[in-house]
């Protein structure tokens, strides 16, 4: 008979349970992972449940104390699972029960393991993102500070990944800073969801022993309590935020790896991996490959595999708790690591990077500065469409005659407009190009400056 | 030659264009839903072109009448699009041009197409955000409303689909709405990312004529203003953002579909969907189908599929603007559509939704109160895990005896404990059972009304 | 100097790594799953070198008994995996190395991990899809058998979740057999493509040794080879396949989890799940839950998760192998591991499955034969819609009247249409309306038989 | 009242419906698409129900020239929606009613919209899909001829980005075209899945007028018919295998379409678009975009979602139809547009690419050879390994002074092993070095010759 066998539910069944299925529906193997936030949690519990007069001072100070022996068990590596703990609820309470006898049987009254299974993941993920967002503000820093030293380099920027304007290198590494920022910010707002208690919900009608959510709430330290006890055990809203705040934090690394990898070819040759952040070929001796970068670029999608993976799952699901929430931790879990490893890794790829200087110089060339050779003529009175055709033209006429954008002849360009003159030979200096653009958020060195004391100002803002 | 054709980039291009290829780039079907907000984009523009001195104030108020006819035509339904009209922004300076002359061809001047777009398109979903969110608000309010009418209903909780604990109408309702409370302040984090002014960022390395951001920020009344060029032009967060929004707004009205689709079968009988939000078969007259409910049900794929197809387009894109980006339009706008659609149905579905009250209450069965039975012989003193065994084979005891579990006797349920006396005969009172809830998030009827507190007080801060 | 690590790569390396890259960069934790195939694959290599006199025999003797010597520890448990062993490459050629000596250095030649891996992937997923295969056909000939036993139970169709018209429980199992045949003929689609031979393609360029490909394919019984050595390293198309198709074969199987969970509830109550595959709750002593059921049903979205992540990671992917392709293995490994747990769970529910036959049949209405009531107009000589209209009109009276469809006197028919007759009496008989049905596809018993002989005809060939 | 309306499912409704439900319940603004097949539809039925005895000879008569006449109004553009057609198949049933009366009544006799809008979609697809497999094989067939063209022209094989190892230019297109016969032959399979006859199958329980449905199949040209009713109405494989034949297609053009943009970088300069597929910026006069191939790439990300879309809402369905499988039109034409727009286009680009011989020329480097200088030592009889560890201190060794890998001199060598002689200058020669790689898939040319044979053969055998 089953409750021979410990089940938590007992009593009841009769049948015989096929292994495959016992396997399937474990969930012990990964959510062990929670061992001590399920304590945690059950310690809560019992001071609540004293407060509600469920356990006496004796009992409760019973129970925290064997549930202190459970974790450090736990935190030494002496917790032996047995064949009947299908998960880390039932396990604790099990070895639990060994370590203090029957009292211990008083802890999951008015609790169940949907609101129980819930509370555990929300502590483990408020952790796990605090861990995060310091991790990703470090990316971020790391980033500005580079920005600022090297702020006087100049290099192509690319639009459609052809050669477009003159940018400071420092330019490009805020547009990747800055788009980390929002991550940064993002994560903030789902801790914020996550930071809420469910506890005291039990399996969909509520706690009928008065406990006191509150007590529970400062107890483990959340920011406020759930308002509907059946929202509350099946609501997963708070995982599906972090795995798509990972998915879109993603994007952002995939594409900046993207440029890295470009930029580290042979034919860009701009920027070269350090060795740390290599492999090499087991066949081809004079490959460097980045894996690095693209492992970073790949698990943007690993990672939006699960968003979508546990969105299917909650799409049309009955309300309340059904067994296919279960799907939650393994995602949360994986994903988790993930981010973990890609932020680390990509702070070190962009600490480490070697950049060619005299590389990012050599590929500016004049013809970059065709919208520049526009504005000229927009300074002279012409209406800017009038003055990007004849832009165009002095650009198809150097093609045509196959020379430098810059080495068109006064007099060639006068054939194209009349209002070149000879102060059209300082259009071709790029820092002159670059100190331009100096409005707001443009690649001037004024506004350069003034990203990285907004980005420095978000991240204190953050921090706090 | 191609600057005859009128295109924008002029001047240059000798080759011919194939058909197919002008209509797989063009995106002037779609992107003229942003005739408004693009008018008013370059209506601010050309103010921060005048105080760059790049206008006059003459040539300034020429575009500026120049751009509300332009709008008047959009509005009265005159306005001509023309072959070559690629995208909206092409189609309305040309117009532009027609109207005012050569004065048009000032109004790009550094500007790019790049911030342009971007700028629209914050712009219009700014507008229909807010209406969104209003819409999700009376949705809310309704449920309110209604839960607050009908709080004295109780029916069966389920759990795993089957029957759990009875639970009063009202928290079912709530339920959701509170899941639906989370939606909109999403809703309101993804408008305050949504409501910052990319326009003057150029095509990457922003603005060279000084112009000033802060007046076009003010002009067009956004929150702030991007940091970076190359992110502004570049960064679909916001859109990605919103699409997530709509997804997980959907897997929530999913849910809900779900439930009603179930309580509104033959077999649950709980409520009827109105004629209104029900449709008939071809074949078979008994038939009530509830078509509203599927379609919204149904609709979580579309969206979702949005959101999929948005983030596997930004995976690994270079830096800057890439033509791959001209995908965010459709989206954004099929699923603004669906989600104004989808809100309004189920505002009138759940506003005209009969309820069977007699079936709920005879829904309502002994064996629900099992857990009841349990915490009685809790309040006796015996540990939960004993009790809950002890319920459970009274479960047992009265399925083999085929009775409901009211109907063991007391000598029967002392069988099983001892502890059980007269006064177990209180349990069954399925009114009594509800209100042990009480503890915050709980189905007794002060945890409702509180609930319906939080909502409402919710609600007046989001609106605010 | 990282040639003295043992790395693959040796000889170049200058710097040293990060901790954290390494561990992201290694995948033997995973593709250790490998071993034996990576040794077969070995094997057959060592043969097409020996036959393109790089090895001699003598050498090729060495190596293949010391490749034995490599798949026997890990048979036994006894292979020590060393630090660097980043995968089961290196960890397999370094013992080899340790067994036999250098000549174990001569097994690379002219092989690249790029071709290594995919044989091996290619090796594993053809033994696995084979298992998976058998499996599929076992859950579909369960079905089968259970349909022929139960054919002459009758119970309500549902479409919209609404009775629609009587139909027999088999005719309900044949339609998710049906769509597992399918299923069944996709997998061995996917097999074909997946049994062909990469080996033999290099790095990127093919191979320099003229290396007898067909050899290596009639050693490892592939059934082609591939004709393009970068396609070959690179493509991952058998794995997005895969992928997919267990991903469409759990959306059927989702779906039939779902109907069983309806058809499982008290509201329903027309079958009842072994306890072998239900669970309790750890807090209602009443409940059992078909966890089972919902477990299949919530694995549609991990596996369509993982099928969604491999697209996105290949979108965009420049040609030939990148690192990101290292993310295919984990993603079939988990994906074979539930399809597997997850047919067999099926299998086990359907074979378990109890049916409440007296429910099924008290389940059915005289409402359902309102189509049949059409039909009786329509043979009378009434074109279908006016006696689609007609029987409306007697649904309407009936529920105005509060009585059975069937209860309406001929008198009260008729004033609906005067071609009601005494005859329409025998309208009212479930056992004669699912006869109607005997159109191929239909519900009469004789099209049941002609499906269940179809379907085992399927099986009979695709198991040739 | 209702029936006035003339909907569908007259006579019964008795509530009025809200206009937003209305339209958002519609189908017909999409699903008039289909209406050829539908008429096509509707007369096979007819003859079926002549057959059946449901329809005199003269009745078939008149619908078959009323459907006629309906399908001319379709063509000319003169068919006339009216604010009641909600889909199609009433549109056409309405129409037809007006042209020959009341037998119209007669058509849908047995014949449920559930079996007509399949049998109507899929006719539809059926169609599509040999448009699409006929442009892909031109496709396949442009690169081919290409590749015979141009196979002696060599350029760099990179791998990880990274230059790898010289290779035919052929080989690269080759690689692609390959993929594409992938694609190629699974359209052919979902083809064999689309071309099954649902019609007969009725509303959920097949037909009762014992319409010959190999008579049905015969009309319509369908390879084979449904074999379960159920099943067959509410089955939507067909559309997940084409969105899913789509998305895996798509990723292989993203790929083809992201290497080309790198090799038409200036920095990469391999290639050059046509102008026909490029365009300018509205902002810059120099730029030429590769917006075609960008548009290529990201409509990946478009045609995935569809998928997803699809597959999230087919999750977890009860059985036979509901609503939700409304969504699966919208996602076919949507994809089959723009498969059609991409594989013209990719035709397009293909066909007019220009290539930079020289640049491809200079591309190759000796360090490229590296691995050749290995296969060096392996003839002379080193381990492959050693041989590669050798080499890769050449690199480094080169790398270290300076100079090119082939400007090592024989003594410099020869401190790395004394294997080295003075043949090794025959090592340093391109064209020798690819035409090591003869074994079957490699880029020697009579591989490539080869590769060219069997693509042509594979096309012909799918043509046929």
């Amino acid at each position: 008979m089953a409750s021979e066998s410990g089940k938590l539910w007992g009593g009841r069944f009769v049948g015989t349970v096929d292994p495959i299925m016992e396997k399937f529906n474990s969930s012990i193997t990964y959510d062990q992972h929670l061992w001590e936030v399920d304590v945690q949690g059950s310690k809560a519990y019992s001071r609540g449940l004293q407060k509600a007069g469920i356990l006496t001072k004796t009992e409760m100070d019973q129970i925290l104390q064997g549930l202190d022996k459970v974790a450090e068990e736990w935190a030494q590596g002496t917790f032996k699972l047995s064949p009947n703990d299908e998960d880390i609820h039932t396990a604790n309470e099990r070895r639990l029960k060994e370590l203090i006898g029957e009292t211990a049987g008083k802890l999951h009254t008015g609790r169940s393991r949907n609101d129980q299974v819930v509370t555990d993941l929300r502590l483990w993920m408020r952790q796990n993102c605090s861990m995060l967002s310091a991790l990703l503000r470090e990316l971020i820093r790391t980033m500005v500070d580079r920005a600022e030293a090297e702020r006087d380099i100049l290099f192509p920027g690319y639009t459609h990944l052809q050669r477009a304007q003159p940018i400071r290198w420092s330019h490009w590494i805020l547009s990747h800073a800055v788009a980390l920022t929002r991550d940064s910010e993002r994560l903030l707002e789902v801790q914020k969801r996550i930071n809420v208690l469910p506890l005291g919900s039990g399996a969909i009608a509520g706690n009928p022993l008065g406990v006191d959510r509150e007590l529970l709430r400062a107890e483990l330290n959340f920011g406020a309590i759930t308002l509907n006890s059946m929202d509350a055990t099946s609501e997963r809203d708070f995982v599906a935020e972090f795995l798509f705040w990972a998915s879109l934090c993603m994007t952002h690394l995939s594409r900046m790896a993207e440029d890295l990898i470009l930029y580290g070819t042979k034919e860009f040759n701009l920027v070269q991996l350090s060795d740390a952040y290599s492999t090499g070929s087991s066949l081809m001796p004079q490959k460097k490959n980045p894996d690095s970068l693209e492992l970073i670029r790949s698990k943007a999608g690993r990672v939006f595999g699960r968003c979508a993976g546990l969105l299917m799952t909650l799409k049309g699901l009955p309300s309340t708790y059904n067994k296919d929430l279960q799907e939650d931790k393994e995602a949360v879990f994986e994903v988790s690591n993930t981010m973990s490893a890609v932020i680390q890794v990509a702070t070190g790829v962009i600490s480490t990077l070697q950049i060619h200087r005299e590389n990012m110089a050599r590929a500016l060339s004049p013809d970059m500065l065709a919208t520049d050779l526009a504005y000229y003529l927009v300074r002279k009175g012409m209406p800017f469409r009038q003055a990007h055709e004849a832009s165009g033209k002095a650009v198809f006429m150097a093609e045509t005659k196959g020379v430098a954008l810059n080495q068109l002849s006064l007099q060639e360009l006068q054939t194209i407009s009349p209002l070149f003159s000879g102060d059209v030979s300082h259009v071709w200096d790029y820092g002159h190009s670059v100190e331009q653009y100096a409005a707001l958020g443009g690649t001037a060195r004024s506004s350069v400056d003034w990203q990285i004391g907004q980005v420095r100002a978000l991240l204190g803002a953050q921090q706090a």
